[in-house]
């Protein structure tokens, strides 16, 4: 079947854009020598997850419980699920781990570790933990000077049912970067945090096995990962308009896209209008604080040939508005009214959010595969 | 079963603020003297909308195939698709006819018009078709000083396989007003456009036996609404925080909001950090150019009572920050760490189209019902 035959609007994944992506950042990591642990919140699919494992049994990272039952119910036992925990969810992970998963929380907090302990023993099994790290100040963590990080580690290491198995950070602030450079930096910062964290904890006779971090734009930057034990990334497999953005990836390495039909001209105001509005696209806008605003995506032929300066400039729930970035003429034959468009995504793991499958290509407009996705929690 | 055993995020609908809100624009609309055609888009689901159709066998208008599949397959036979038609749905179009649903197509040009004329005639049925009207310039249709109205016209009387049922417009720049009086101003230029087109239509000797107008906004503001014969409308249903920055109803009001968790505090920053993060509320910024800017949406406690000033105020995809408005203090031990807390919607389409599902409660925390939404296309 030809991508021209499906329903618009719809989610393509270019099989061979994936398998690049994949090798490149597997290259990178076996260079520095480090464990990749791919986080599954992108992709959201197995097929997608097992090439990212490269054929390896392989630990993965989830970002919600959903998807560790999904990956679980397809062979993969060892996932860190890399949001701080929330005590309600503690009988769900219990439920895995009595399965046979082997699940690993987060947490940053006294409380955190108190409840996992209690639920542990009230279920009679243990369950390994991960002290998060505040490294950039952006979102969640215990940072290296506060004193919060011996006491979780001392708790921790004490109490039943729980065990210390180390620390984990991410550097979100990587996706604010510049510059190459400042990814550079961030990439350090996010080593160099971790690895003192660890440190702190063994000093204070503690356990730190495992020294967990992790971001697309850091993964590709860094340059050294002495005592890092493993790398978590997701957005790498499909990479976006935002990472083309920081210079992470180029615009062609992108593998997804929204394939959309025209369905309407204003000419007056030179807008091809399309059945991809922000219900395809999702509202992420990532790009808009970037040197270069891409709107809600850069417009692609269905072939997928990029159409410079065509971008989509508005949304509404199902109505896109493409135009050129000068406002100028467009070239309406290019646009025939039912004719199929391509829109390249600012945020990979929104965008494909919004969809409950892929539809594969092998680069041409021919459909290979069905590859279906687990949202929501 | 009580919100408080839940997963977190999750959606909450409150069933007596929905009540309350279809009860008072069934009352608008039965004053003003015109029928509602409520929009399937922002509820998703058949309970929702016949409440909304208020026990009467009704029509509705749907924004996806999708959509008109799932709500004749629970009853509803007519439908307004009311999306600029793509070529490549007509087939689907056609097969719901067959199966004995009505589905009324939008279009705002020949070449749509021929499309459909020349699949419905492949099909040996009839669709009737709708004219989109522009009536604020913000997207799709034909303004009512273009021949092209007349044409489309013309050509849909003449042709077999398609019927002119008559003229369709959507105010969507009423979402972006800055005063109820500006409200007004816009409904009436909707009113006007379309009773307009629809007798440019008439004096050229064409039917137009439906001139259908809509928005939320619209539908709450419109003084007169004579020539009209339906309104559509959808957020009404929950309302959310742009329609209460606009005016159109009160935050109390809103039926819908994100249930989640507490998982850990920034006290340096004056952060509690939630799992509800962009994913769980959409990237909807839908307030950000309204007079009050309320983040990803106001937060209330678990039970539904608002507390005043704080918002969510960043997100990452399964993070979420409150934060007083003013950078101030929290009170702490509001938030206790597995604590919960409710998110109000800044759009309640986007903000929904992230669930599979809404837990429907009396307004207590006691869940009455569970229902299910039917997303994506």
């Amino acid at each position: 079947m030809d991508l021209s035959a499906l329903e618009t609007p719809c989610l393509v994944l270019d099989r061979g854009k994936l398998e690049k992506n994949i090798a490149s950042i597997n290259q990178r990591m076996a260079t520095l020598g480090v464990n990749l642990r791919p986080h599954g919140k992108t992709a959201k699919n197995i097929d997608i997850v097992k090439m990212a494992l490269d054929g390896q049994p392989g630990d993965i990272t989830v970002s919600t419980l959903k998807e560790a039952d999904y990956y679980f119910s397809h062979g993969i036992i060892d996932m860190v699920y890399a949001v701080g925990v929330a005590p309600v969810k503690l009988d769900h992970i219990a439920g895995l781990i009595k399965k046979g998963a082997n699940i690993t929380i987060l947490l940053d907090s006294i409380e955190q570790a108190k409840f996992a302990a209690a639920k542990a023993q009230e279920h009679g099994l243990t369950l390994p933990v991960l002290i998060e790290i505040d490294c950039d100040g952006h979102r969640s963590g215990v940072t290296l000077d506060d004193p919060l990080l011996v006491e979780i580690g001392r708790l921790l290491h004490r109490e039943n049912g729980v065990t210390l198995e180390g620390v984990l950070t991410h550097a979100g602030g990587s996706y604010q970067c510049q510059s190459v450079d400042e990814i550079r930096a961030i990439a350090e910062t996010e080593r160099h945090t971790a690895v003192a964290c660890s440190e702190v904890l063994r000093q204070n006779g503690l356990p730190c096995p495992i020294v967990s971090v992790g971001s697309t734009p850091t993964a590709n930057f860094a340059e050294d990962l002495a005592g890092v034990t493993e790398v978590r990334a997701g957005v790498y497999m499909f990479y976006d308009l935002v990472m083309a953005g920081l210079g992470v990836c180029k615009e062609n390495d992108i593998a997804i896209s929204v394939l959309t039909s025209v369905i309407g001209h204003q000419k007056r105001k030179n807008w091809v209008i399309t059945d991809a509005g922000w219900m395809a696209l999702s509202r992420d806008r990532g790009t808009a604080s970037q040197k270069v605003d891409q709107g809600y995506g850069t417009v692609w032929t269905l072939k997928g040939d990029p159409l410079e300066d065509l971008i989509v400039s508005a949304t509404n729930q199902e109505h896109g508005i493409i135009s050129d970035r000068s406002g100028g003429a467009l070239a309406w034959d290019s646009f025939a009214i039912g004719s199929m468009v391509r829109i390249l995504p600012n945020h990979a793991c929104a965008t494909a959010a919004m969809y409950d499958r892929y539809y594969v290509t092998d680069g041409s407009t021919e459909i290979t595969d069905v590859w279906h996705r687990v949202n929501g929690w």
